[in-house]
């Protein structure tokens, strides 16, 4: 499985390729950031950021993109800018047909740290040692794309077991309260 | 001057078409509204607001358009998406090299009704008499998009001698500070 991992931004967008699949070591296959200047026009800005996401699914041909999970309570004169960083990255994915996952910063760091409740630096090393890497990936945002990369390998089996689990007993509980099939005069 | 109004949302995107000048009678050119399905993936509602923005610009063909700023005080729950639509909107907009303006909701009521605080059925009201219409466009995303495009024609002219003001402003100031030109040698 080959993810592309997004922190979506204006100024910085953290974007991240990993290509592995659960329980075995992962390798990076590319990572960096889409700026865009902070003094651009806002619709200006928005290309800018679809023409970088559409390089990096050019050059890399992911199987699904993943989207950190935007919370409005975070700071309110980011949030926007990042809600409409995230809408452009999932636009570029949907309009090929990727699926896109979402996953929370809690979610994030709980699956690469141990905690939900990590600092940068703690996600930047654990990044570092699980894509055997000379040295963590720089500015954060960059790292932080890996790391939802990351987590998606991972929790992407227990979720399709959960799915599974959940699928079976969609199947089997109206049985149940079917009542028992009689054969009728046509059969 | 023919502008694209659009209220943003992902269930119901309002987008009306206004051409006019300030000052004299304006015409109404269209209106309508992009739905997405609730229960749609966000990505794919995101392609939705896509494809019908680009269909209202193909069909349209305005020299601007004009986006709802969104504010991060209003609903946590429905500014996500609302930010998320007006990205998507701008994006459109930006990529064909269309100028793109923001008006936020209280300029908007106060330039069709007087009132920054005017409710939905006032601005429904205006909107129906200073385009000549039979009826108030339904649904109130419909009306808030041409509202919109009424408030850009009426404040465009303002904004543009204030434009002006700005541009002599700055050009008249270095001058006062830079040392009369003398005649040198060469001269």
């Amino acid at each position: 499985m080959r993810v592309l991992g997004v922190d979506p931004g204006l100024t910085r967008c953290g974007v991240g390729v990993v290509e592995g699949v659960a329980g075995r070591p992962l390798t990076m296959r590319g990572v960096g950031v889409v700026r865009t200047p902070s003094d651009e026009e806002l619709g200006r800005r928005l290309v800018a950021v679809e023409q970088g996401i559409e390089a990096w699914l050019d050059e890399h041909r992911p199987d699904i993109v993943v989207v950190e999970r935007v919370f409005s309570q975070h700071n309110v004169r980011t949030v926007m800018g990042t809600a409409q960083a995230s809408a452009v990255a999932m636009l570029c994915a949907s309009r090929r047909g990727l699926p896109v996952a979402l996953h929370t910063p809690s979610e994030v760091k709980a699956a690469v740290t141990g905690s939900g409740r990590a600092d940068k630096a703690q996600v930047g090393a654990m990044v570092t040692r699980l894509l055997r890497l000379d040295a963590p990936p720089k500015p954060a945002d960059a790292a932080d794309a890996l790391a939802l990369a990351i987590c998606h390998i991972w929790r992407a089996p227990a979720q399709n077991r959960l799915q599974q689990a959940v699928t079976a007993h969609r199947a089997a509980r109206p049985a149940a309260h079917v009542p028992p099939v009689r054969k009728g005069p046509t059969a």
